[in-house]
């Protein structure tokens, strides 16, 4: 089998076979084949396609080109849950808690945050003490014992999709659906979970700018896990604002705390209640998706979400008392309110600039190997479609140097768009792929 | 400048502008850019193409990539002569000492055979001694002298395009006529002179394999050398037959020989004399094409043109009795008939199977470092249209080695196709770009 041929044959049209993209796979991971015969093939696949059982099998190559976690010592199902990534996006730390609450083991692998998006792992670092740096053995452990747990990818899972999504990003063969979707596929897959909940993103905020890629990308991911007999489902969530009231790592923590107590913001809220009634539903432990939203419900009326979240910071090295009086989490020095030019109603908020004013604030990182300042960020305190008064709060933003916060703000006055008139409120849910 | 926003803007349909074309040009024969991305590049460039103004610019930063021949110090104009490559095809051989004996400066750059095409250079080699390794200096002294010489390629004109040419190679992005037109003419323009005539081959044998093809390529090539100051004109001609009836190079250079006395085959002498006719009006060596029709037609019948090449095989190393007495040249030592198996006549032959054969024959190279047999080839006594009896000789293969020639006959067998009504021979000339 020859490489060139294989690009050949993707370049006129052709579906590639489970022989080839497992030649190319292995042999790329290897280093037996060369760069620029991967990246010439990524540019064909950009303009050609694959259909879903091609993105399967790459998938399914990739999967298997490394490590692929064994959860089997994990009692019964294990759902684990994804996000495309956007903007004041904590829904994994309320989430996580509520599903765990009504004894669906969570055993989940997150990230750290890249340019205007966060991360879990980030966010989670709020905690003095807490790590997910733990062993497969530990995390296996809390998963049976609290039945939750957080952990960072492990180095050697997915190996070809970490070569390819390096190739891709430099050669400008990152926008492509079959891609995307084998490449946050392929590292779910491996992280060994029963049933997979995907939110994908969609807005200006996102990376799937309209609904229409959005639900694309959804259904290939959803195609994909089926094939791998991983019960799926993916949520469409609007990312044209972002998403609750709080962006920055520790206020994001604070947040997230509110709504497992409770006083959420309502966007934040439903998008959990939705997920996670998938999550529990999927894993048996409500007969319908309507009794699973009950029960998550419940979960935090009664206050057993928030002492799970509790218990699982604390199996992880932190401490349960800051969940319970959250002030212990870093805070900044610093605060400049935005107010309201006129009486108005917030008409837009490019959620983008709102994650680079994050970023600017130094919450975020520009490269991998920069240190963030779990502290800063900014508060909504109108969202699309909310009245305000002239002069009345629109954001603050917490930082700890004027300079930065300035340049914050020029940032956040330029997301926010504002009506004379009465806006719609965004939809948040906009569509189900199950 | 980043070599991946070039590559997305192509991939996107965007012109490249010239500094973005000699940004990765530069780069790349600097290694600066690596090859991942300068595939990526050809790979968008081969489904979104480069208009003629990108190809233009494409051409010219590769043929300031490395030396670019100066041939001020030859009197007058120089014509160049290029062919896209085909089987059987010894036009040069015949047509550069027709057009040296009308007082035109031929100063020609050849290369060697790969696959099953022959090149001038290995023909040339028939004769004993006879060298094209020869210096810049000694190429301009005999082009003065005698108004004649052919040189290899220099190693250091239009590197660009040897790097490129060799990565499209391996990353099936050689079919793109802009690519293919840049690379010709960028060594073509490197080589100096002052007006080019291109053969554009069309058909079975052809790197062209249709007409509109062929004449897309002539377009593009014809655009580029006009762009740059350089007289062109391009012939598109036939190759869904070999030309003439020699394929082999000692074969094919008695073939050219007996064409210079006025007895070759149709088909070759009417190619040089189109092609010449233009190489003679460029050089103003005549008042206009007819004129200069005519006078290639006088330097065969008047023997000027094979003294012309028996001058230019003397000063390059060979004897000039070989070229009067062409039996000195090598020779094989078994031969083979292949037959008409009834009264029928020839409908098509598969020129790239003749080229094939006479591959097998050790007439060809497989890879650059194939040593040649001079003396094999294919005598094709009958070509498309031609009335054969049965048990008449078809064509005859030359070998010295007999398991070879079985192997051979197979393919000749293979390449031709009869049928029993009358069939229209071909057209020769498929068009003029000018």
């Amino acid at each position: 089998m020859l490489m060139v041929d294989i690009i050949r044959k993707k370049r006129d049209g052709g579906k590639l076979s489970a022989e080839e993209i497992d030649f190319f796979i292995n042999g790329y991971v290897k280093g037996e084949i060369p760069d620029y015969q991967v990246s010439a093939l990524m540019m064909a696949i950009y303009f050609k396609g694959m259909d879903d059982e091609e993105t399967h099998l790459l998938t399914n190559a990739m999967l298997h080109s490394g490590e692929v976690l064994d959860l089997s010592m994990i009692k019964g199902f294990k759902v684990d849950k994804h996000s495309t990534g956007g903007v004041g996006d904590k829904t994994s730390l309320v989430l996580t808690p509520m599903v765990a609450s009504c004894g669906v083991s969570v055993a989940k692998m997150s990230g750290r945050g890249l340019g205007h998006t966060g991360g879990t792992i980030d966010k989670l670092e709020s905690f003095k003490g807490f790590s997910t740096a733990i062993s497969n053995e530990q995390f296996i452990e809390n998963v049976n014992r609290i039945g939750i747990s957080i952990m960072g990818q492990t180095k050697n899972l997915a190996p070809a999709d970490k070569l390819l999504y390096a190739l891709r990003d430099v050669t400008a063969t990152v926008d492509n659906m079959s891609l995307i979707a084998s490449s946050i596929m392929s590292k779910k897959l491996a992280a060994g979970a029963d049933g997979i909940v995907l939110d994908v993103k969609s807005g200006s905020g996102a990376f799937m700018k309209t609904d229409e890629d959005a639900r694309l990308l959804a259904e290939k991911m959803v195609s994909i896990g089926k094939l791998a007999g991983v019960r799926t489902m993916a949520v469409i969530s609007d990312m044209d604002q972002p998403l609750g009231r709080a962006v920055g790592n520790s206020m994001e923590v604070k947040e997230a705390i509110e709504t497992l107590k409770g006083n959420g913001p309502e966007d934040l809220n439903e998008l959990c209640l939705t997920l996670g009634s998938y999550m529990v539903y999927f894993a048996g432990a409500a007969p319908d998706r309507d009794s699973a939203y009950a029960m998550l419900k419940e979960s935090i009326t009664s206050g057993r979400a928030l002492d799970k979240f509790a218990e699982f910071i604390a199996a992880q090295g932190g401490s349960a008392c800051d969940v319970y009086d959250p002030e212990n989490l870093p805070k900044a020095s610093e605060a400049l309110d935005f107010t309201a030019p006129s009486d108005c109603y917030v008409s837009s908020i490019m959620s983008e600039e709102v994650g680079n004013a994050c970023l600017l604030l130094g919450g975020g990182r520009r490269s991998k190997e920069d240190v963030i300042d779990l502290s800063v960020g900014i508060y909504l305190h109108k969202k699309v479609g909310e009245k305000c008064a002239s002069g009345e709060k629109v954001a603050t933003l917490y930082g700890n140097d004027k300079k930065k916060i300035e340049e914050a703000y020029e940032r956040i006055k330029g997301a926010y768009s504002f009506s004379d008139s009465p806006v719609e409120k965004n939809k948040l849910i906009k569509g189900i792929v199950d």
